[in-house]
Formats: C-alpha cells, structure tokens, sequence
C-alpha cells in the first residue's frame, strides 16, 4: 500500500500502554478505527479501541487473525520479537519498518549504525564475557556503565561500574545477558529530538525538548530546551540524517547530551516518546497524530510549536496530586487509566502551558 | 454521589454520534472509562469507548444493564425518551439533570422558562391548531416561522409564513405535531456562548463564538465574535443566570441573536455544542473535557483562550476535501468516523489557528 489510507481504516498497535491509548485517541481523531494487540487483559488503549486482541505475541493464529483486520500495523515499543513481525509482514505493512527495529533493538547495533552516519556516541565495547570487560574496562576508561544489549528501559538492565574491582559485580548483574560497556559522558544536560518522516519521505522535527530524570525515569521535559541556534539545527539535522538512513516511516525519538564537544547521540527510539508529550498541548499536531499520519501515507503536520511547555510525568502515587493538579487552568491533566499505582509506574502526565 | 469521581470509574453516555465521540476522548484523558449506549449498531463514539451497549432507548433491561455498570449517565441530545430516563434514575445520576431537558425538549416551555428569567426571546405564540395559528399571526406579525414544540434541529421542523396567506400550508408542514409560532428577530449575527456549572456550583464560560449557518445547519463559529465588552458581559452573566436557574450540572449551549435592541436568546442546548468545537484548539480544557469534568465533580477549567480560531464543520462530501485540509499546518482536522457521507451529514470539522 502506498496510497493514503481512508478515514475509516484500521490501524493495528502492537502494545495497549499509554502510548498506544494516546495513539488510538489521535487516530480516531483522523476518523481511523485501531485495533490493540497485547498480552495483558484490559489494557489502557483499549479503553478507546474499537477491538482489542489479548493473546502472547507468539501466538501466531491470533496475530495472523489481527493482521485481517487492519490496514497497516505499527508499536508503542521497540521491543517486539522477530516472530511476531514475521508472522505479520505478509499480510500487513509493518511501519516504521523492521530495520529501525532491528537495529533499535540492540544496543551495540544501534551505536554503530549511528557511528556509520559519522554521528557521535559515548565510547563503547562489546562485552560477551569478563575477559572483554577485563580488556574492555581499561580502554573506555571507569567510571562506565555496562548495559544490556537489549531490552534495557527506565535504567533498567544497567550498572555502574566506578573503578575496575566493581566489574565482575556488574556483570554478574548483567545475568548472562550480552552487554556493552559504555563511557561516562560528561555532558550539561539532556535534550530530545521528536522527528517524523512520511511515507513520501518528507521530515519534520519538533522543537526539541529538555529532559530531566529522576531514579532513571524521565521526570520532566520543557520546551524551550536550553540550545543555541547551531546546536538546534545539529539536532535536527542528525534526526533526519537517522530517519532517511533507516527510509523510516512515523515518529521517532532521539535522545541527545549537549556538551562542549557538541550534540551526542544517547538512544533512538522508533515509536512517540515520552519526551514528546508535551506536544498534545503546543502543536496543532501532536507526536501521536504525527505518527499516525505517517504510517497512514498522510501529510505531515509541520511540527510548530505555539506554546512553552513544562511536561511533568506523573509517577506511582504521584497521582495522589491529581485532586490538586485539576485545580490549575494552566495545567492540562492525561491520565492513562491504570488501575494500580505501583511505585515507579508511569501513571499520567501534565502539561503546564506558560503564558 | 457527591463526591468527586476517581480515575477508573465509568462514565455511561446516552448517544454514540461525534459528541459522543469526543466526550468519550476527553474522558479517557481524565482516566475514565466510557460506556457509549446507542440504538444503531456501531456509533461512531463506540471506536473510543471501553464498551458499547446498541439496544433501543426503550429497552428497559438494557438500560438497567447499562445503569449497573456506569458511575454517572450523561448524554450527547436533548431529546431522550422519559421512559429512559425513568429506567435510569434509581441506579446512577443523571447530569446534567431532567429539568435541563424538559425545559429544552419543548421550545413553548423553553421560552416561557427564559422569558420568566427577565431574558429576551423572539415573540411566540402556543399554536394547538389552525384557530391558534389564525389568533396568533396578527400578534406576532408576519413574516414568522412555525415550529414544531419538540424534536426539531438543523432546521428540521420549521416552516416559513412569509403572510397571512401562507398560514394554512405551514401549519400543514407540522403534520400535526404541536408547534409554536416565532416572530422574526431583525439580528445582525448570531452568537453562542458555551458554559458549564460544576457539582459545587461553579460557573466557566468559554469565550463566546460567531455562528453562520448554511442550509440551516452550522457552518463556521469563529473566536473572538464581534461583540461589545457590555455585549460581551451581558452573554456570560444571561448563561450563567440560565445555568443557576436549572441547578445546572455540565456545559450548555446558549445560541444568541445579537440585536440592536440587545442580545436575544434563540434556544438553549443542554450538552456540548457544535458551536463550541473550536475549543479543542483554543483552550488548554476543551468543552469535552469542561463537561466530563463538571458531571464527574471535577473543578472546571477557567475557559481561557489561548488562540484566535474558525471551526468549519465538513458536511458530506466535504469529505472529499480533507486530502487538501490535511496539507495545511494551520488546520486542525477532526473526523467522526462515519461510514457514509450522505449529504447534510456532519462528517467532522476543521479548527483553523491564527497567528
């Protein structure tokens, strides 16, 4: 398909988190219908779905099932196994495509398909085992961080490792996974780039946000970040350098350190980002209509940003603010409808609106 | 229940169409759950609600049903069965309450309730029948319109008398239905102003828009409207003596006839207001949210405009446009999903934002 899809075509998520919810809400703001695929019983997009499949994602007649009732399939996580996307692929367009998420999916990959773009990261090594660390250690030089290769989030999968006798105990942490080992970057802060390219191929970035984390979870992002003009446009520039060498289709997330020595690539994300929610509240087009108008062959909006926004995630009983937070008519309130308030669950977030 | 509704609970709406519909979105932004109850299979609100229930509105097992599983019951039209209604009350409130809709369902006791306000309406005349109409007629002075007392809407219902002569055929158009006889009102443009009251008995008004119809349906509202700041003051106090009256619970509509003689109320709508989408981009809490927030205790937002708007409503095949509107980064699209574009059908609308 590379004609745009018609209001009243379904679109499959793979994952029915707040991303997912957020996504369905903007695509049913584009007259589509989404259909959820996850594994848990009730969950949050599927309030605001017009069906819902609850079945692993091995399960290969239920996918093959879902695949028949959608136009095209896209996520809310990087994280999908390749069997899944096998068992969809030849009976829907997978979007963006499996190449952002196989190299998204790896930590080593990613760092050097970013390094073959001439892209700057922190240092790295592949560390299989303790000798690769033993050699690896000396090289990138403590303190370093050894990380998972795959499936790390919220600082999940990660160990600090201060001076070279904490090795062996970071990678026993690692629990037989494959890891890297990455070099501390010293850098002033954090920023993210929420950059869109369509199915025609043409980018669009919004303004990039500041991020500020707390116990490895991301606390806050605000728009204006803190850039000057030639590091805005470095930011830029780098996240569409990334989309067209991956011929990405949707959003994508780019987060950046900012330091002296210029802009260094941290991670990229192949999905909306938390990064960018503040954009619900100051754009005409948000990152979640963004994505669906990519991965539906529409035009995409421009990414203008009409308001500064402080973006606040609301944390396990951070909830218990909320009485206070509908108060502020300066505040805009999005819950995500999940029942319990675990410590460290992301229940919602806030968008406060200057001016 | 007087409390405020928590997060999780379900929010039941009587009626599936576009207002429905984006009840149901600002709902779940709140972290509600919808239950969308329609008789026609497949509403379009249904594709973002967590259930639907298509049974007639006569139904009384489905409406206890129904009932059992929502924390509140409120409605996107006016003209609910009392049967319904009856079959709902002992189970979960109703907001906003009957009163609203039993002054708002009958357009002889509607305008008798505004004119016991000290508000101006057009003149009116009860018209049983043909000897009313007769007795009528030269009191009001022609030209007039007659109406039908209940059901009307999007000009349905109505029926000219441009002189004496054409008393008998208008009255005929009525097919018997009890009617009331307006005067014509000599306004230079009509204006709406949207308002809701809270469980506490807060007031908010959003800024009042310009309305211009086209074949007797909506066509555009735009923000700000040409008013005066006396005009201005008169449209937000008139509401809220309205809403205050009803012991009002939610947003309503009030359409205005600006006059030079003042501002006249035509009539009165007990829900979220086509006249009042413009607010989805122009203010941090939009009417949907305004209204899910006011039947669930929430506080109300201040109604604060944060941008200059035109809504445009697409009706039929000015579906074929949306390629086009798409394109624009200025235009905000919002399309109800529905399967057909039958002409005179309300198939979504456009916020255009300035500057």
């Amino acid at each position: 398909m590379t004609e745009p899809l018609a209001p009243g075509a379904t679109i499959g998520i793979l994952g029915g988190g707040q991303l997912g919810r957020m996504l369905s809400v903007a695509a049913s703001r584009l007259g589509f219908r989404t259909h959820i695929y996850d594994p848990s019983e009730l969950p949050p997009a599927g309030d605001v779905a017009h069906l819902v499949t609850t079945a692993p994602y091995e399960d290969s007649d239920a996918l093959f099932a879902f695949a028949t009732t959608v136009d095209v399939v896209t996520y809310e996580f990087e994280n999908i196994p390749t069997l899944t996307l096998d068992a969809l692929e030849d009976h829907a367009p997978i979007r963006p495509g499996r190449e952002a998420l196989r190299v998204s999916q790896d930590r080593l990959v990613e760092k050097e398909f970013l390094q073959g773009l001439g892209l700057k990261t922190a240092a790295f090594a592949d560390v299989p085992d303790m000798a690769a660390l033993a050699t690896a250690l000396p090289q990138i030089g403590a303190p370093a961080i050894l990380k998972t290769r795959r499936f790390g989030y919220d600082g999940k999968g990660q160990a600090r490792i201060m001076d070279p006798t904490g090795a062996e105990a970071a990678l026993a942490e690692m629990q037989g996974a494959p890891a890297i080992l990455e070099g501390f970057v010293d850098f002033s802060h954090e920023v993210s780039v929420i950059a869109a390219r369509g199915l025609d191929g043409a980018v669009a970035c919004f303004d990039p946000g500041e991020n500020v984390h707390k116990d490895g979870i991301l606390h806050t992002t605000t728009v204006p970040a803190r850039l000057s003009a030639s590091q805005r446009t470095d930011a830029v520039l780098l996240a569409a350098n990334i989309l067209n060498a991956l011929e990405y289709v949707g959003v994508l997330g780019v987060e950046l350190f900012v330091t002296p020595q210029g802009l260094i690539v941290n991670e990229i994300a192949p999905r909306v980002h938390n990064s960018g929610h503040w954009t619900q509240n100051g754009c005409v087009v948000d990152q979640f209509e963004q994505h669906i108008r990519a991965i539906a062959g529409w035009p995409l909006g421009d990414g203008k940003r009409h308001a500064d926004v402080v973006m606040e995630n609301l944390i396990g009983d951070d909830m218990d603010r909320v009485p206070e937070l509908a108060k502020d008519p300066a505040t805009a309130l999005h819950l995500y409808g999940k029942a319990e308030a675990r410590a460290g669950r992301k229940m919602g977030h806030v968008n406060r609106i200057a001016g």
